[in-house]
């Protein structure tokens, strides 16, 4: 309970200073910590010409998903490496949903997995992620 | 030289495409075939509250120069996995170049590693790619 | 039922053949069609100066219950590519067992995850595999 | 002159103590400061039904390569992560050289590229690696 309040303060003052996940429209959930669940629209401005999803934007929805998911503990965690098999293309108008989960957590280095599905539940790309804390900075700094 | 004109229409046709990539403010230069350089500058609306660019835009300007790279043959190809290691953090108002090189094209799969720095020449990140070609279709349909 | 027959008929088959893994003592146990367990206990000549175990036999052993569990449906699948992260060292004596889940399968491609972990249940190593299937090969032909 | 010095005499010692690889068969050759190439003939005890080399052992002989080429300065580094694609199977009785170089070196993380070639200088596989530095472990205990 104590860890599941923690993970969303933590993921709340992330979120309020994340310009660049809100430009992109995501929305976060955090059903428990080392958990995240991130949403996002396929709009006009993130497809090519076919009206297919810029992979790097099928990255940056997963990457923020891992971010949320690895910052529930209070210490401040980056992203350190990532890796992404792209299984089926995103289309304009898609809904997207990441939800990442805890592979394993050491002292400094955090492993996670992350599964991207469109609004018909089908798999549109797999991703992981290592994550490495600064052990000597708080995300929640003034509560 | 025929080689880099195919490569520089390929490119062209793409990029008129690309809403993506322009949404991000992307430029694309392609100096041979098999290879491309992109750059894009760290605006207010890609960081967090760190000043931060977030990783997964970092990811998307790497993504589009391997996008750019891998597509300079005629047959149109897509990104099928690709790897990021995070080496140092991109900050606001930073100018960033992409530059992708092709270690190995084989019949279908392609692979490319993508450096990305920073306007002190700093290393910011390592990316590798993997591409698929769609041996049907062609990028440059009307040429 | 009668997945699970043929999985671990496909796996007698290519055991009965594999002369790589039998010579590094490996083991194997097919719990469920797309699962495997391969087991090894780390021998003097697979050490370096320290007897720590050579990162490539971790390797092996999760490459190898990687190739049992994407071979389980009588199709001829390969290893395509794979990544390890080396979470903890193993030495001369340990027991690791590595256990291969499947997280998904395409037409073509399938990906799994492997643990690889000593017998004090400490995780050593986290592999992904992506295997590739020949749809034209079977691996039980005579039976 | 003087780094090429110490990254031969960082070889030697780590030969002389690694057991594993030479029950591989694997020779080393360090052409220059965090360069290595090593090989192996691909041995009976090495392959499957196929005669096809155990995807675990190309990467074996790769891993020795990045291993190798890490532990030039003196100071010990072991394989923290590694990526890998198999281009093309080595067979029973292949000559394969695995040629490793440096993208790039940080205060505590390396990154190499490996390339793994037949006989006939074809791709076998491509490889990635991340080293991890023990700031306070010398390699040459008594120089």
């Amino acid at each position: 309970m104590a860890d599941l309040e923690t993970a969303r303060g933590c993921a709340e003052t992330m979120y309020a200073n994340d310009r660049a996940s809100k430009a992109l429209g995501i929305e976060i959930d955090i059903p428990a910590a080392g958990e995240a669940v991130a949403t996002m629209t396929v709009r006009d401005d993130m497809v090519n010409g076919f009206d297919v999803l810029h992979g790097g934007l099928t990255f940056a929805l997963a990457d923020t998903a891992f971010a949320f998911a690895c910052n529930a503990y209070g210490v401040l965690s980056f992203a350190a490496a990532a890796q992404i098999e792209f299984l089926r293309p995103a289309m304009l108008g898609d809904v997207l949903t990441a939800t990442a989960t805890e592979d394993h957590r050491g002292r400094r280095n955090g492993y996670y997995s992350v599964e991207v599905r469109n609004q018909r539940d089908e798999l549109v790309a797999l991703f992981r992620g290592r994550s490495a804390a600064k052990s000597d900075t708080s995300i929640l700094e003034k509560t």
